[in-house]
């Protein structure tokens, strides 16, 4: 097809050929086309478990030495070429034997949504520059603080990601509980400290030490045998704390964790955070979504009174990466996390405007976040999420009493969330060894492909980890899976004998 | 459409009807190919400049009273139905008279490649969550660290926006440079501070900020008459800062800055770090690019000397936000930034494999946003990029030389890259009452929709302020671009006068 040539009725105005060729409305109408059809046909394939591999294992080295040859070629190559390559080369979030990682498999209409929203780009740092991704973003907040139970007054951003959210609440604790004015006078001589679940996600260890905090800055708060924060122990770790001059400004709590998905509980700590002055964050990225659920709402309980919280809808809400949501029980925080006290600002930052975000937010430039959910919420409907939930952690659930009925399998502990960690504990396998082995049966099982599972290390010893999210997975898939792991388990054993010969 | 239910060959694994409604294939091809026909229609209509407001001013809180209302109503509303509202209430990159912010009117590859991206979902915090992702985004970092004349071991990561790869460069600072393992010790009685630019982008002193230094961590340096910082200073500067007791660790410059577009003397600048031993950053989110046109690469010279760099993919290189490369000199630092010394950990960090690449960003789950540049490249090609700089950067010098023979107008400085400030100084208006006269016609003429400009404020003076991002904007539009300042112009007069009465 011959290049047109965009605003051809001002000629003077038309761009050189490449400029011309790529903006040119009806080569894109032909490539979106094509691309909607592959996709329809892919999603097709892979929601019906086609037969192919959930994870095409390529040794990164040999695959990494494939694309930079492909760059380094001056030759072009067709857009039908490319998306085939990579629909073969990527990981097949959509088929239901995808358990893996926390990540969701989109509905397919928020993946159109980030059509939409690439294409306008409408950056949002300021209104003008997004105005209806401004107010979408408001509105999906206020709809989601009301739906946790958040109190009138609650308010938040959308953030890229768990991390930075994570990153976010901390700044509001050092801001709120610093005890001075970090923002301009620094942390330099303030010992502070953060209690933090031993078994939250390392982005909290990471965000204290962004913040300078250092190791020091991170205490650890034992947990029980279920993997929850254990709060009757909460006094002597603060009062140890201080005892050791640290200046404790805040504690986090899971809702769940990430490893096996423990949902701490909430109602304690947040009372005991009242009780002594501190900032009390919930990491609920991944669980805060069970607020829908009618049958595990109940989990979340205490999540309400959080000061400040994270969810993620790229985890548990069925959007495509990245969308986080952080929200405050007392929105005005907002306007002083970031303040600056520079003077000829001063004016301006009195009445901080509710819709110049980035003024609000770590980032500056910023992706029309809230749409996805919108156009989920609008065309689907919010029942969507009661059912997802609902129907991933009872198949947890199921897949735990089944595991309970095998003896060579061992749940590690049982679980809250749509995590499941277990291990393959086959009687020639030695005690010692369950661990390795399971990893090493967990490579040869990915390298294959006909399911993807991850693995976690719990109190030291290496587990199997599966995380239900896909609404199409069912207890047969995870029957086979069981059966797969025995297969490779005894594939392992034997290169195990092999090589001792 | 009745829904369909995909893995039916497997009845008790489908969903409820929600679900199955929103995981429908051929609802989605139906959607995909409804959005994309008015996606290409629209960006004909736009490129040729179609009589419709370019940013459709709303009063913020009336737009978001609408859409709060209409997440509150628990009807469904159509896929198209959405969509036209949507369109309606954006503002329009790709119209040839939006010449406001530093965003991409991005290339319609780019926003399919982020359609292909959101569906598959591939997360990449390791490699096998996004193996052709990876690769990809190592791909696309090599190629670009080689294009900006970077020596071999050069290396970095891609991240969500250019005020997470300024944190990104300055903790590499803190890493390399604070004197101690900050990550693991805490910055508590260190007075740190960093060397910055007048004129730097305010994600600059938020990073500070957030990583503990506060004000004081801040040295601002001056800037010459063109904005530029100004070397022969420098010395003295450092001197001073060191008799206060500040622990200087690295010095950032521009290239070029957000306000004006003034490029830094990198040369200069480079050695006098090198010479100090301080971190050389440079912020080249908005003016990397121009190292691909050869008339405009000498802005550039000293870049490869800087330890780390930002460029943003969403300015000036055609793709949707977000998509941010930070590159280090010596890759090997990204090992280094944010290692923790777990010991249960220690025996994988001591070697950091490269594909599992959350190990080296602040991020965890992150898009495949090298996706969009390289389908660019291997579709277009990367002509492209020195196609778009020269036009636009030529055109910004054109439209300085047409505002300085208009004797009612004054350029604020000569434009460097494609941001020209200016304002309009009718005789009629008082000397002292420019820029405030200026920031209302502004406010009219973007409320009345034909173009989009924005204003800023240099040594205390409000300015009007185009950032020329489109390709196909023309003479002729800068031209009635006047007329049209002018027009509004006198009504803001008249306005004033009436006021008087």
């Amino acid at each position: 097809m011959p290049p047109k040539s965009p605003g051809n009725d001002h000629p003077e105005a038309t761009g050189t050929s490449l400029l011309q060729q790529a903006f040119d409305s009806e080569v894109f109408r032909q490539q979106g086309h094509q691309l909607v059809d592959r996709l329809a046909d892919y999603l097709h394939q892979v929601l019906r478990r086609a037969d192919f591999p959930v994870m095409p294992w390529r040794e990164p080295a040999e695959l990494r030495q494939e694309w930079q040859q492909l760059l380094a070629d001056p030759l072009p190559i067709s857009f039908v070429e490319l998306t085939e390559k990579l629909l073969q080369q990527s990981i097949h979030l959509h088929h239901p034997r995808c358990c893996g990682h926390q990540v969701a498999p989109p509905a397919p209409i928020t993946a159109l949504a980030e059509l939409f929203s690439a294409l306008l780009n409408n950056s949002m740092a300021v209104y003008e520059v997004g105005p209806a991704g401004t107010v979408i973003e408001k509105a999906v907040l206020g709809w989601l603080a009301q739906r946790l139970g958040m109190a009138p007054g609650a308010d938040g951003i959308l953030t890229s990601g768990g991390s930075l959210g994570n990153l976010t609440g901390l700044l509001a604790a050092r801001r709120e509980r610093g005890g001075r004015d970090v923002w301009e006078e620094s942390t330099c001589g303030l010992p502070m400290a953060v209690m933090v679940s031993a078994e939250s996600h390392y982005s909290v260890a990471r965000a204290l030490k962004i913040m300078g905090l250092g190791s020091q800055g991170l205490i650890k708060l034992p947990v029980n045998e279920r993997l929850q924060v254990r709060p009757e122990l909460l006094e002597t770790m603060l009062l140890a704390a201080r005892a050791k001059g640290r200046q404790v400004i805040a504690i986090v709590a899971n809702a769940c964790s990430t490893s096996t998905g423990a949902y701490d509980p909430l109602p304690e700590i947040g009372e005991f955070a009242k009780k002594n002055g501190l900032w009390f964050h919930v990491d609920a990225a991944h669980g805060g979504a069970a607020s829908f659920s009618p049958n595990y709402r109940h989990l979340l309980q205490g999540l309400e009174e959080a000061d400040s919280l994270v969810i993620d809808f790229h985890k548990m809400m069925l959007c495509p990466a990245l969308a986080t949501a952080v929200l405050f029980r007392d929105g005005t925080v907002l306007k002083r996390i970031f303040s600056q006290k520079a003077s000829y600002l001063l004016p301006e930052q009195q009445q901080v405007p509710w819709q110049d975000i980035a003024r609000n937010t770590i980032e500056c430039t910023k992706k029309m976040m809230g749409l996805k959910v919108m156009m989920l919420l609008k065309t689907v409907g919010e029942g969507i999420f009661s059912e997802y939930v609902t129907r991933v952690y009872d198949l947890s659930r199921d897949f735990a009493t089944v595991l309970q009925g095998e003896s060579d399998f061992r749940l590690a502990v049982e679980p809250q969330a749509n995590i499941v960690c277990f291990r393959h504990q086959p009687d020639q396998v030695p005690a010692g060894q369950w661990g390795e082995y399971n990893a090493r049966l967990r490579r040869q099982l990915v390298a294959h492909g006909r399911f993807y599972i991850v693995q976690t290390t719990i109190a030291g010893e290496i587990y199997l980890r599966l995380t239900l999210m896909n609404p199409f997975t069912n207890l047969n898939d995870l029957q086979e899976l069981l059966a797969e792991i025995r297969h490779f388990g005894r594939l392992v054993c034997r290169q195990e004998n092999q090589g001792k010969k």
